[in-house]
């Protein structure tokens, strides 16, 4: 299985939310790998990783971060490929302050933002799925494999519904 | 052309914005159709033309809405192709509530959520340029030469600045 | 007694809210069902439901969910019935999401909107009683006895209020 | 036509408001009455006003008030009936004090909360006649002939669009 | 030492804060009386104390509420009296909406608002005390004690500040 | 008439929100005097103004502030007075960083924050009002005399209400 | 006059906001130079720019930017100067986007920020001369007297306000 | 080593965030002094101790506050030194009420505005080096190796980040 996903986040302590994502990409069967790289503390190896992905077989980046959040947006700005960015509620705005520094990009460097936390986390896995499975019919049998399980959690908690209360 | 992007609005008084991503589309040469179709008032027709888009071709949905803003989460629930979010700031609240509404989605159902109005809806476009440019490198060679005409036009400015002010 | 109130929420993770709107229904008499279906996980179940619902004698929905929100707004649009929605604070924004994307309904398609949380939870079946008691005066009569039992103890309490500090 | 719905609003500079939520109630076929009674300057008149309308044949209030917007809630402690508040965008915090002021009521008194402003009123309108069609079909007749009307306007909008742009 | 200050929170989950207040006034010695008495529960008995209060000494309220908060302002429409509120921190939006509610208030029914919360529940009482102070000037004394006080501890600490950290 | 409140506002640009307190106050029949002092550019005009008002017969401080807002805090904690606070919407956060500079006040330092702008601007000389007339039953008077005026305002308007839509 | 200040806004459409700030630096006889230059489209030469500034005699940056507002931040991770920054209210949000994209900053990358628009572009002019002061006592003098004739404008103001309204 | 960075919190409780920014500039070797000192309750004490800084050595002031966070504006107004304010998430707001407070200072009178809480304490220090380090190499030294060292240890997080998960 070939690596498609490049995940960045800007800290070690950043590192379970990366870990909600690596979970749905694996049971979605879609080959990732994992970096630590900061867009103020290490841009020369950020920069480096971004422009090198494409030869590596990277065709979209996810990337999580919390306060100021610059990392999306620098990795958008130095690729043409898709960048999920995530907002992290690590600091005392909860993830509102990374939010707004993530979605309120200029026009040109688009970011894909996700949910803040860990639906996000989960969800940038989900929609790196929706854009590989245009070219990868088995990524997209996956997704629909895997909606056809919530949905039949979903049924089945509603059969228990009226015994839960 | 093909047409491989559809623009989805839920009301006419949208339209504006749909024209900022459309002219951003037209500019990367990316074939496009756009729909009026409300996930509240429509729900039926908005069901079938997204059940119908693939066959169609379309590779990517460009989904714009104000207030509580169901439409990108409806369209995203019934589709497994990639689903971008402009939330519109057509309401008291100037869209935060569109925003939260739209990026806030739970796992398994993710929309990739752009800025709130004009610089969201050009961006739509952008960011459906990077997904098709996966699979179409004159889609990338137009987001590498719409940046580097992003680049020069800031340059130019620079020289200019000192005798601006 | 017959079921006259259906109460819907998108997710198991939900159901203790759910229990503080149903507590409140048995107190005043009124039958109830509960149901756990997704606008975005299982929108056919969830149609399937709403529509079945006045021959069942459902007379007013209670729709409960949290982050983006979208189930009262699509349970709304999909009925003629009240339906009333509670906004969950299930995510980092703390219910501010889910209350945005539920109140700022466009014209035509309403959800009465009840308090975040486990207040707005109580009132929701509250507000179903209000409905209720236009066509039946012994809920009328429920919720005039619930109230009258609030004002004697927030009397009894203020008997006691000298000496609780 | 006899008056089912008691519109209120606090002050004359929110009439256009109560206009928005007529204009609605007259095509629905609902007959209406609008009072002006402030919650803080008239809260005798006010609740002479309340307590006599069960007799007079309200069913519903529709409530609307800006700022501190106390007037829904006021209203919703002294009556059985349902009572639909709207949050009005006429401060300098554009409606969400009166959205926090109306939505966020305790348990036992609930307000079903409109969106801010225009859509917010009528959709007041809208909401008072889902409560009136669960006992008049003629009342929910013309929700759906409202409704079809809406969707036909969608889908012909919708047949425009592509000339639009 | 007479009552002057009518403290009233609208239920018994509020009493810690009244009890911040109380410790104030006593400091202070400035004669209180506490009641529990609710603007949607019992208005009646709420007005009934309002409207009693002056000739039992009161002259100044501290009114203290959450959520939708409307007690302060009801207080302030029926008497002429000075009317300080303090917006409690007990929904899940931590008390924002009841500052909203309670500091909003329409022209010529003023709440002196303080912070949310502990420190607000404090400030009412220094405030009251500066009202009560116009008349008494053993009051203005106990204030100037109290801030000498507070002036000493802050210079008592700044002096240990080297040796803290 | 003697002078008893002492208005301040921190720049000529407020000046018209201090001529809403004032149009009030003359209407209630009470002695003002306007200065326009700063917390952070006059300091020391301010102080000596705050400790000498006093003798002058200033028994209460309007303070009205834009942005950072301090002077209304700067003047609280140099008094025993009690001390009103108008936050003015200024800037670009339209007054929501006032509000939160004003009301937030930490224990011992009281300032009575009045609404947003306008109405609060209104409402500092209503409240003043309220504080005068625990001493003098002219100023009772002219509170009571000016509500029936606004009763009388509302109920004309109402009365007029049916005719006006 | 030697430049000592690198003025840097990310777009055109920004330079009034630098106008703002080069009025203040020559009043205080503060030498500059104004750069337009984008973090996300000129990042090369951007990077250029703050790399070889220290060369140049520049000793403090001030740079603007309104959005997700990543300039700022990214200037600050590439120079050991000090780097002020301006959120600009050029979207939807009017500028508390900008204000948590540029204050939030990480540890070990600080950005001194300021007020939102005007304000804050004329004092990063006046924080720039806080800090060429260190050095250069004519600066401090500047500063000095620039305070003065606000004191000075301010007692100005004051005396004609009893005339004003 | 002489005390070239005045820090003053405004109360004991606030400590340990000074205690943050004590630890980053003793790791870059900058001299410092730490006072309690409050604008509300000592403000002689504090302007004493401003007026004093300079003839002391004292270079930068770091100042740090909750709720209304007066404490940075009062220091900016009385001094030309550079003035570094830190917001602190002390009050229910969570510190976005100090971070307004802070932040929107008028015109003149600038206070460089860090992130809420522990980043921004720690980023004061990082820009009181940076202002520093203009006149003393070996200030420039420590800020570029501790950057260095950040780098290394992201570099070498990044290393075992595929062990990690």
């Amino acid at each position: 299985m070939n690596v498609s996903v490049g995940i960045i986040v800007g800290s070690k302590s950043d590192l379970a939310y990366a870990g909600e994502a690596i979970a749905v990409l694996e049971q979605l069967g879609i080959g990732h790998e994992l970096r630590i790289l900061s867009a103020h503390r290490t841009p020369a190896a950020l920069e480096g990783y971004v422009a090198a992905a494409p030869e590596r077989g990277i065709r979209t980046f996810i990337t999580m971060a919390g306060h100021a959040a610059a990392l999306p947006g620098v990795v958008a700005a130095r690729t043409t490929l898709p960048d999920i960015g995530v907002p992290l509620p690590t600091s005392d705005l909860r993830g509102e302050d990374a939010l707004f520094a993530i979605v309120q990009m200029p026009p040109g460097i688009p970011v894909a933002t996700m949910a803040i936390g860990v639906p996000g986390a989960r969800n940038a896995a989900w929609f790196a799925a929706a854009i590989l499975g245009l070219a990868d019919e088995s990524v997209t049998a996956a997704i629909e494999e895997g909606r056809a399980r919530m949905t039949r959690s979903v049924l089945q908690d509603d059969e228990g519904a009226g015994a839960t209360i």
